[in-house]
């Protein structure tokens, strides 16, 4: 089959891969439908996480079932199906609880790279969640979107307890950014302040319901969004950046009670203890569990209530991934969807 | 009137200080029953947190209300009441929340020093809680214990999301680690794990509901929790100490979706943004809005459903406050109740 494989930074090539095979008994095999490239994908291509061999690069998928492992159940070949950028058994008690990123048997997708024609998924039972029907062309994308960006939007957006009334603060513009004020405006937030200096994140942050845009960052930032808020400060902020700044920002930007979402994986923070004690915010984060949402996402996009899919304005196929890193790579695109 | 004045590290002594008079309509003056030694009030005593003049001391406080400003409308004289370290107007968007020692109008009761015989509380009617009827005198320390350790114990604990069925982690055996224990058991707790090396505080804790003891410290304390749990580590866990050391061995304590409530002022801390990422718990901390719990801890005890009085292990009069702090810097004494 064909698929991306990064050679070194900045060299990434779709190249002939092994076709994949079930391993596992409860493994599945997916021709995909569509997959994508993740911000997060930026930082092996830019060579800032090295790599140490030619490495298949993506974790975002949707597809068809080709083939289910003998102990697979619940998964049948011929349905199209949408999981997490985290395999998991679905049953361990963390999973119960609703954190399947951190499944006692969690394996990450990306170690796999669903960039590509095809896709081993382990655990299929577990990680996997099949769309009602075989979804129109045109649902794609957001399906899509569900994989990653969305449920980690919307992750985000219930860590930071977004409730109907609320307001909200999101710190990043980025696809996960934009996304989460999808999240905040389906949870029932009454104001939802998008902090952006880029127009085109911002027309796109409004059309998902953002109400307010603040284009100061850092602590400057943080007093514009209470100044909007009596003084206040949000009641919920989502942090989708990663960074000292932006981590500060949106600890900054909450009301003492309120909480913060964090998704943005964190590149050299540090929390000062005694600033986040007097601040008293509820701090939570982590590589989202995308399972937890997916039944509730998949039932908003098959109905037509939520359109994810906007977060893509690139596409290609997949033989063109090169030129969709650097579109990404250069800003000049928020998200692209790859067509294998 | 009589009251402790810091005169410099190790120099505490029972002198002659002004009468509180009120200041503003909204104060109420208290003729104090009793007082106490907090942990925090060592950090001036020893040095460590230097002062630039002679300092009264001490912010935790029951009395018989002497006399209450114009415009203070719920709180009588005659009294007996029960308030927090943070005066709170109870009434603010912050307050209504939940969290008093935020208040919008916030002022820290230590400023005023309650190892008096009496003291001015600012915000009577949103600060103090009256009992139903004058409490007989065996049931003071454990209303003492209600205007802070045994509030921000239980803070901790509600904080630490703890609920019935669930196993907690308690890092730190002083005054407010052994009334958390206390209050985990009255939330539900099943399991109550005690990190303690100190066998009174040990012996404490059992009493107050716990069931296990980890004397294990940092990275081994954890990995021991997490032995006790199926490798998991516990659903809750309570941090009073507010070290670097304390802090990770408490988030390393908890399983992912977890909670992590911590109310040990933190000195000299710093999370790690990627470790803590990857632990995806919650963290909530901050000083302790015990004006949100006072009139349920008022109840209990009255009720003498509790009994966090037995902290207290050492009473003195104000006018040996000194042998008081001695105690409680040789860690002779867990916490010192003093009568004026």
């Amino acid at each position: 089959m064909h698929g991306a494989v990064l050679y070194a930074p900045y060299d990434i090539r779709d190249v002939e891969r092994p076709d994949p095979t079930i391993i596992e008994p409860t493994d599945a095999i997916i021709r995909l439908s569509a997959t994508c490239i993740c911000g997060s994908d930026l930082w092996p291509y830019r060579g800032i996480d090295p790599i140490s061999e030619p490495t298949p690069m993506g974790h975002e998928y949707v597809g068809i079932v080709e083939e289910a492992g003998s102990a697979v159940t619940t998964i049948k070949p011929g349905q199209f199906v949408v999981g997490s950028f985290f395999a998991s058994d679905n049953t361990c008690p963390i999973c119960q609880a609703g954190y399947q990123s951190r499944c006692v048997h969690a394996e990450p997708i990306g170690a796999i790279g669903t960039q590509a024609e095809y896709a081993r998924i382990p655990l299929a039972d577990g990680t996997l969640v099949a769309t009602p029907d075989i979804p129109s062309d045109d649902l794609i994308p957001s399906l899509l979107a569900a994989s990653d960006v969305l449920g980690t939007g919307w992750f985000a957006a219930v860590a930071a307890d977004v409730a109907p009334g609320r307001t909200v603060a999101v710190v990043g513009d980025g696809a996960v950014g934009v996304l989460a004020v999808l999240a905040a405006k389906q949870l029932g937030a009454e104001r939802i302040i998008i902090m952006s200096r880029h127009e085109d994140r911002q027309k796109l942050a409004a059309e998902f319901g953002a109400t307010d845009i603040v284009t100061e960052r850092g602590d400057a930032g943080a007093a514009q969004v209470k100044e909007l808020t009596d003084g206040l400060g949000a009641h919920s902020t989502i942090e989708a950046v990663g960074t000292q700044e932006s981590m500060m920002q949106a600890i900054g930007s909450t009301r003492p009670g309120g909480a913060v979402g964090y998704v943005g994986v964190p590149h050299e923070v540090a929390l000062p203890g005694e600033e986040l004690f007097f601040a008293e915010v509820h701090l939570l984060g982590g590589p989202a569990p995308v399972r937890r949402f997916l039944p509730e996402l998949i039932n908003l996009i098959c109905n037509r209530k939520i359109n994810p899919g906007r977060v893509f304005d690139l596409e290609l196929p997949l033989s063109e991934v090169a030129a969709g890193y650097r579109a990404m790579d250069d800003r000049r695109a928020i998200k692209v969807l790859l067509r294998p």
